[in-house]
């Protein structure tokens, strides 16, 4: 029997366990990239580890969310990064230098390589034919320690691709189609692998938008194979060393298979708050726009602005229109400057914006009250922009920039013949922005700078056996990472301090609840299904922890999150019968014991609730890794126990 | 007698009052601007006063300030200028198309003119011969509604400038040898006339550059003559039409004189926290630099842009150096884009901003704590820029882009021969992004888009003839409006709210302030010399105004600041005796009657510290119209007194 694309990589790195679906599996991770929002917690873990350097091929850490910089928290956070860097072997992207998955792509991702990063559009690297994967922080930090990074082994979907795109439709119309028909929840333990003859006519950056936003599915991951548009890519960036052919063999056998026939595909657009809630754009009218914002990791390549400033030159914004964009790297920012691109684009009155992840993560460039914007971005959840209602709609480029010219949402299709935007031979290679990690025999003199915002990962401790505390919190379905602790201009500096940020954990949900968590010194939250979407903070783990929850019971997870939850020791537990969610209401004292058997033995554990007598049976299904993290107290207690036998 | 440069503008525009020292005199305004931070509430005060379109030559609005947008407040401000401006007869300049100072000088300073704008570096315009005054929002908003404004007929300074500046030596260097020699105080009351031989080898960006400065001497405002260079300039810009002549006679009478050789300036740095610390950078040693920011109203010019990329090209900036630009306008960034420039800057690693006052007004690129900055900007007070230890000083874009590629401050002239960076004889000119009025027969029906942020003006009353009320915050000299009011990426999208913003006034100095004068209900405060300095915003009197602060007691004021109380209906006195500052401490209560007569008749008005039992005799010196002002409880009442007449 043939092997998927997934599995040759997997089969490659697996260090632990059986290869057998459905069971937990150790890989070895080649490279791991952080970001500045999650790397600072990231790297204090590492540190806490007393690892002195990396053991990975290649570790990267960008600068890329919190670029703003409106206190001196963001420059404190860049120079901690960028000194733990130089010290521990891990290369330093700098401000400026672009964000983190598109610069991975272009300079550093090599196909049949594993990679984590503390980002949930890992993924991206998909698009380069690496096994990309989205992970905690401090999974991160245990993969440069040379840890393995575990992951249920995971079913596998063929997305087979056949015809080719018709004019104007793009890739980001592609995953909008497979959004449309898997939802955020349809991806879940599943790797989504691209195949078929339609992959031969999207380029690597299509590629790369594509698995970039299978983190809205809920994947662990998406891939493409790496082929002769990959090579050429890849020799594009002068790497052509790296390269290697990769692709699934004949007689794979797939878990699932969905067929998309290119041609048919048509723009769309995800409508307000969920990245499924897909329709095209042809149904949904002459909308009026209030803004149109271009860039983020889904959609910032160079091909994406050639198209953009295509579209816009010699034109002018809508007057009712505010259009910004910002490439997604110093490579494509240096190259449309230098090939006039960027001139056509400001000409028409785009606002350019620095290659970061901005408006993206809530970064700036909030629209008006009830405001419509149009976002090549990969999230519309809602208040994720910063203006509570705003109505986000995610669309291709083309149609954001057709649209910031018309002042309505308008199919591109509309404007006719469309120029054939080729990939350059060759791109502008000039790393300067990139630190390498001092030498090892001068690592020991390198000076950590650590800012005064910089506090110490909070507080754990082995798994209680028995608990009796209230529910703090009930929630519903599809709560989001967002949700749990919300990003944006004023938040995000607070990344590096827990005790801090979490004086606004699910403040979006309920304003009064840190104050509550904190008093009541122990608590259970209580949610629905697909708990914790969306990014891969940690920090929404981190957060509950140092308020003291101690166990979430909902209906279902999202996978990054769950591991989070586990990494930082506070119990995730599943209702047996989803029914028993009505069962229990905020405020209700819930009484759990024999814990620490329970989760050893993977029994059922009863949770009773004492305000109404009810007894509700819940489920760990912890693996036995995940056992033993949770009864040392974490996955950093567990990681320093075994470094210490 | 001959004239002066000013004499000859004032002359042409005086509607009011006597051509004589020292007296009240009313100009005619021909143009006004404003940026979003203070028009949003200039346009509330506009549109109070009932008149349905502005009766200046040109009014522009700009936005320039609130451009970050981390929440919904901004675009919903910028929208709300954008209808106010399309219905009222005002030129709308959108996000992105630039600093105001810099757009305003481009496209539409005429020399002769005179020019007010609610942002104390409206002096900016003088560059180009105009008469260009700082002023609170409520003076502009009485001028576009056809107003005369007021001030104290100014004593004229001669700056006799001499020889040619050294390679490497900046505009920038000259007015920091200015402010070295005059201090901040030191051009209160007064005019800086720009005379001599040397004027003729300076660009009119250069002389923008130290006219925009002028405002940090506490100057009425600055001007340079209109000559062949100023002619040449507008022919570049397409505007040759307006151009005029305009000199000072050979025999004008000067009140002072200071005589600057330009090739005996040298490298400067305003070192923290004042603009006036002005010290040689060849004596400040190899001092090592953590960021450097290029841009603002002062130095974001073509010529300035394009020296910075000649330093830059083909270098790095340096591993410990967040180096950022933001050119000033669009014009500037489209030609950089056009002619490789901006490709330059990139390929360095700069992080190229939007163009608009960003990092100059703590809008983003806060330093790292106790962080040393360069910045090319105007001001340096601490705290500014957002880092409450953040070290800012203040330079050259020579020096400040030597300095990013080497780390550390470094003198520019140790970078050899200087290139002839050409004035051009075109500039790239496409308005698109300047939206004009609505024709009059549409006006009515534009509707203006007013976001829930943004609140009325506050309410205010005639002045009380008797007042017993405690001293709610004792405060020392040089008190800036960043003390008062701050700004920064925090509080500035709170503009359009007083009573929101209220809750930060004066704050820097002491946190408890805003609740404590709300809770007294009146009360005054006491300050030392040179209060109220810096940037123009009369949130700093309106906040104050609506914690119901009747007085303001001070050594000395500065006089945007003081009109703007004026204006708001708060009465700013002086000590008779300066020593008499002693004898009121924070708490004492305070006692003052028969406020109306001795305003009517200007005499002196005692103070009765009840606390202490001294009695302290105060002076307003209020002309006329201001006696008339503050009776009615502010120029707002006093204005709509006026039209209902």
């Amino acid at each position: 029997m043939g092997l998927t694309l997934t599995e040759k990589i997997l089969k490659n790195h697996i260090v632990d366990g059986e290869f057998k679906k459905g069971t937990e599996i150790g890989i070895r991770i080649d490279q791991t990239l952080t970001q500045d929002a999650t790397g600072t917690m990231a790297y204090l873990e590492f540190e806490a580890m007393g690892i002195p350097r990396v053991k990975t091929e290649r570790s990267v850490a960008y600068i890329d969310h919190n670029t703003l910089q409106s206190g001196f928290e963001n420059a404190d956070d860049h120079r901690f990064i960028g000194s733990v860097a130089k010290k521990h072997g891990i290369y330093f992207s700098r401000p400026g230098n672009g964000i983190c998955h598109q610069v991975h792509l272009e300079r550093f991702g090599v196909p049949g390589k594993t990679l984590i990063g503390s980002d949930s559009h890992t993924p991206t690297g998909g698009g380069i034919g690496m096994l990309a994967i989205g992970a905690g922080g401090l999974d991160v930090a245990v993969a440069m320690g040379g840890g393995a990074y575990y992951i249920t082994y995971p079913n596998i979907v063929k997305v087979n691709l056949t015809g080719k795109l018709s004019p104007w439709t793009a890739a980001k119309d592609v995953i909008l189609e497979v959004l449309k028909r898997m939802s955020v929840k349809g991806g879940v333990g599943k790797v989504i692998e691209y195949c078929g003859e339609g992959v031969k006519t999207l380029s690597v950056p299509e590629r790369a938008t594509i698995t970039n936003m299978g983190a809205e599915l809920g994947a662990t991951t998406s891939v493409f194979p790496s082929d002769e548009i990959t090579k050429a890519f890849l020799k594009a960036q002068k790497r052509e060393d790296v390269w290697v052919p990769l692709s699934a063999d004949d007689d794979a056998v797939y878990d699932e298979v969905i067929d998309i026939d290119l041609s048919q595909v048509e723009p769309y657009a995800a409508c307000p708050h969920m990245p499924d809630n897909v329709k095209p754009i042809s149904e949904l009218g002459d909308m009026k726009i209030d803004q149109v914002c271009i860039g983020s990791c889904t959609n910032s390549s160079y091909q994406d602005m050639m198209k953009v400033a295509y579209i816009l030159k010699g034109k002018t914004v809508h007057p009712d229109v505010s259009l910004s964009i910002a490439p997604g790297s110093k490579q494509v920012l240096n190259m449309l400057a230098e090939n006039g691109a960027l001139g056509d684009m400001i000409d028409a009155g785009a606002r350019i914006l620095e290659s970061a992840c901005g408006p993206c993560i809530g970064m700036g460039q909030s629209p008006n009250s009830g405001g419509i914007s149009l976002r090549t971005f990969n999230r519309n959840f809602e208040g994720r922009s910063g203006t509570k209602d705003g109505q986000i709609y995610l669309v291709s480029p083309e149609t954001a920039a057709v649209s910031a010219i018309s002042g309505v949402l308008t199919d591109p299709r509309t404007l006719g013949e469309m120029p054939e935007i080729k990939m350059p031979d060759e791109f502008k290679i000039n790393d300067n922005m990139i630190e390498p990690p001092a030498p090892v025999e001068e690592m020991d003199s390198v000076e950590i700078l650590r800012g005064p915002n910089i506090k110490p990962y909070p507080e754990t401790a082995p798994l209680q056996d028995e608990l009796e505390c209230p529910c703090s919190l009930k929630v519903g379905d599809n709560i989001t990472t967002d949700h749990i602790m919300p990003a944006g201009a004023k938040i995000l500096p607070l990344r590096s301090n827990i005790p801090k940020i979490s004086e606004h954990c699910f403040t979006v949900c309920d304003e009064t609840f840190p104050k509550r968590a904190k008093e009541l010194g122990q608590s259970i939250i209580v949610g629905g299904a697909n708990y914790g979407q969306g990014s891969s903070r940690e920090h929404a783990a981190l957060a509950p922890l140092y308020l003291g929850v101690k166990i979430v019971l909902v209906k279902s997870f999202a996978r990054i999150h769950r591991s989070n939850l586990i990494n930082a020791g506070i119990l995730p537990l599943t209702f047996a019968n989803e029914a028993d969610y009505d069962k229990i209401s905020q405020g209700d004292i819930l009484c759990a014991s024999g814990l620490i058997e329970a989760v050893k033995n993977g029994e059922d554990i009863v949770i009773e609730n004492k305000t109404t007598g009810d007894k509700i049976k819940c489920r760990s299904d912890l693996s036995g890794r995940a056992k033993e993290i949770m009864l040392a107290g974490g996955l950093l207690d567990f990681t320093r126990e075994a470094l210490a036998k």
